[in-house]
């Protein structure tokens, strides 16, 4: 019992860290095999146009309705990505069914089967990791409080609380010290010192065993960051572009702000209308198989979809939009670029690519049509997270600005007579935290853009973009989550 | 009056950013002109040894002495860092005078004086920043109240000094993040979130600003950071390697408890020793003049200092013990290296190589010696930082542990097959963090690393090795300030 006592919350706290970290390796592992599955499955369907259609619709339609079946039926509090709800505990109101154990397998199931289903539903699993990782810490707390003999300890569960949403955050991103920030500025409005260190201590543990699973499964020959770049770091940008940067945080903060507003309107617009409120109530699946046959007949990969990316994951998306090479320029040089059957690789930019339609309509187009449709699967009452969504399209508004911008100054912007050429890369990585800061009112998320790429040049231009973007949603709107909270009230 | 308003404070803290941002490159301007006219003069003073060590030791004693001097002339609270007095002030301690504005001339002046005596005094400039730019902020909102016409608002004054102590952080190493980090892990014990956003928008402009000025000043082609590395980011480090990381954070925590619980007693031991004590009541120039004449005697190239690298500035220390080279192999490789009568810039880490002594001989001099050197140097009763030796100090300690491994495995260890030399230069940037941390108690000194170096590959081996050095000092010491806190109660 002695030693049992010593270290008590270090030993606990690790624990949090590495049960957080396996089980998102091992979701991490299933998505990739369920993605694989239905890719292969693609390819087998061969020549049938119809069947290709019926399986790329059906696939994420039976993972979306079974999601929020299954979900629903153990718990209605597992749907959605529970920071809204965990920051009204935070701040002190008690909801106990939130947090019971129940909860966990439910989600668990639920946002393997959301995340299977790939980019076309574009859902994340931030949200619901903090969620579940507030779960094992409350469980493990029970433990203790019955193992030791303790009394319960309020202002202990509580400072675990932050923690554990610490942890879920640099689990799913492998990035420790923005996981304690992100979940500080996200879900408190004071903050002991002291649970910083027991924040960082299991988010650390997470994030390193949640690396080191990655080598051991030998995707990695090393720990390294989760989305590799190799911007060139001697001379990241030209001086004159921080213009550039600053309208790329204005753009972002007023998409964020329209965006902002929209969600907010259509949470409660289903809840208002008849029609979706009755389907809500008595038959949740259905409506969710609804959303995913309409989202998923967009995304088809031989209609809309080519002007999409769709055939690509989530993840797939980011690092093709972090790609280092000016895509138009790139394009332009091989001109014979065929659209391949298959996903390259290695040269995932040229899902992008589409002869009739250039990049820079690719990316409005992308931009555009996602605005709405991830609006629409926000609404849907399972699993999911919001916050990987929400960076990869900053990265392609990123992106996009990015491309403009090398495309109005083939050559790079001339500073004392030495020319570098303009990285859209480099926008692409500044828009996602800058556009993800200003929805969720938080400016870690630069820092979290550092942390999942390994990449920290450009340090000064992301801090100021986010900065400004913040600056519009935070004067306009309520953040992603006060929305939430403000609608469900 | 209406503009003034509405956004009162961000003008005020733009204003503090910038204004600090001037003073630290203004300093660093001075100082490096102040520290090139004396390596010109040791250059100049040719063939007579006695005249050299004459100036080598002239340059530092009337430095020192003048700063002692000036400073405590004008008022008593000017001396030392400034930073645990301003946590007192931060806990609600009322100490007015020590925020007026007669306290800035002094301490700019002084320190300007401090740390043109070089690495021969061996000390730093962070703290004093946090000090005069709590002293603007505090002037700037008297001049607000004034100026405006608002009563005086206590709380505000208090968020204002958060915010400054992090723009004084920010300013020196160009780096916002950490700058907000570590003043409210130093210095505070809660924190609201409100502050969290002034904090990082003030440290912000200051850092842009003052990296912005170096560009102005020709001394950078871009915004980049303080001390640029280049370490390669694909492979930054074997598996197997994390063990010797874990060995360098036991190594920095138990040095830095010896530091801690030595630095306590020195300051203690001067203040009940009769002829200290007298000394520094009386004839407190004359006690920093006696200490100066020891050290630099001490560090004179042509004696002891050759084996203690005491020609290369603070910053060229750092530099060269980041560089990317192993240097004994480097040695090795080239053993008719001569020592050039010249400090090399492009090749500074020469400065170590000593024929008799080795590398490792050389190092492990430098930390045996710095390490009194320097607890003796922060006695002295005039304004001075103690940070940046700290930091210095911890690379030393990582650079040394470093090439100890790299000459236990010279062909690197094998993972797989695939074999990658250990890079030196990465431990010591390792141990300059992981001691600093442990040394303030605090663990966003990792992230100080990544933003003064611009290279975040390494992330979750620095953290590791904060954290486990901070486990030792914080177990087992008070940290830095508040040590001092204590012996000046």
């Amino acid at each position: 019992n002695f030693l049992f006592r010593i270290g008590d919350d270090w030993y606990f706290l690790f624990a949090l860290g590495v049960i957080m970290a396996l089980i998102s390796f091992t979701m991490d592992f299933t998505v990739s095999k369920m993605l694989n599955a239905h890719r292969w499955l693609q390819q087998e369907l061969g020549g049938n146009v119809l069947l290709r259609y019926l399986s790329w619709i059906v696939y994420p339609i039976a993972l979306v309705a079974f999601s929020t079946g299954f979900a629903q039926s153990i718990t209605p509090h597992s749907g959605g990505s529970g920071i809204p709800e965990l920051k009204t505990i935070l701040s002190g109101v008690i909801l106990e069914e939130y947090l019971t154990i129940k909860n966990f397998g439910a989600k668990v199931v639920g946002l393997t089967c959301t995340l299977s289903a790939g980019s076309t539903m574009f859902l994340g699993k931030v949200g619901p990791f903090v969620h579940l990782s507030s779960m094992i810490a409350a469980y493990l707390g029970r433990m203790r409080t019955s193992v030791a003999g303790d009394y319960e300890n309020k202002s202990k569960e509580h400072e675990m609380l932050v923690a554990a949403a610490a942890v879920g955050v640099s689990t799913v991103f492998g990035a420790p010290i923005s996981g304690v920030l992100f979940s500080v500025e996200v879900m408190s409005s004071h903050f002991a010192i002291r649970n910083y260190w027991r924040g960082f201590f299991a988010a650390t543990c997470g994030a390193f065993v949640f690396r080191l699973l990655a080598v051991f499964n030998s995707e990695q020959e090393t720990i390294t960051a989760v989305f590799k770049t190799s911007f060139k770091i001697s001379f990241p940008f030209d001086l004159p572009e921080m213009f550039f940067f600053a309208i790329l945080g204005v753009v972002c903060g007023l998409i964020g702000c329209a965006y902002l507003f929209c969600q907010r309107w259509l949470l409660g617009y289903v809840r208002r209308n008849s029609l979706t409120s009755k389907l809500l109530a008595s038959d949740k699946p259905m409506y969710s198989a609804l959303v995913a046959l309409l989202i998923s007949s967009i995304t088809f990969p031989e209609s809309l979809g080519q002007f999409l990316a769709s055939r690509l994951t989530m993840k797939e998306l980011l690092t093709s939009l972090f790609d280092n090479r000016t895509w138009w320029i790139s394009l332009s040089q091989n001109s014979s670029l065929d659209r391949s059957p298959l996903v390259d690789p290695n040269n995932l930019w040229l899902e992008w690519a589409n002869p009739q339609f250039t990049i820079f309509g690719t990316l409005a187009f992308f931009i555009i049509m996602k605005f709405w449709m991830f609006i629409l699967a926000t609404t849907l009452p399972m699993p999911a997270g919001y916050f990987m969504p929400v960076f990869v399209f900053g990265a392609a508004i990123g992106r996009l600005v990015g491309e403009t911008v090398a495309l109005l100054y083939p050559e790079g912007i001339a500073a004392d007579g030495i020319v570098n050429p303009i990285i859209p890369g480099g926008y692409a990585w500044q828009g996602a935290p800058a556009y993800s800061g200003a929805v969720t009112h938080s400016v870690s998320t630069a820092l979290l853009a550092f942390e999942a790429t390994g990449q920290i040049a450009h340090i000064l231009p992301v801090i100021l973009c986010v900065l400004i973007a913040n600056a519009f949603t935070q004067k306009l709107q309520p953040s992603f989550y006060d929305g939430t909270i403000i609608v469900k009230k």
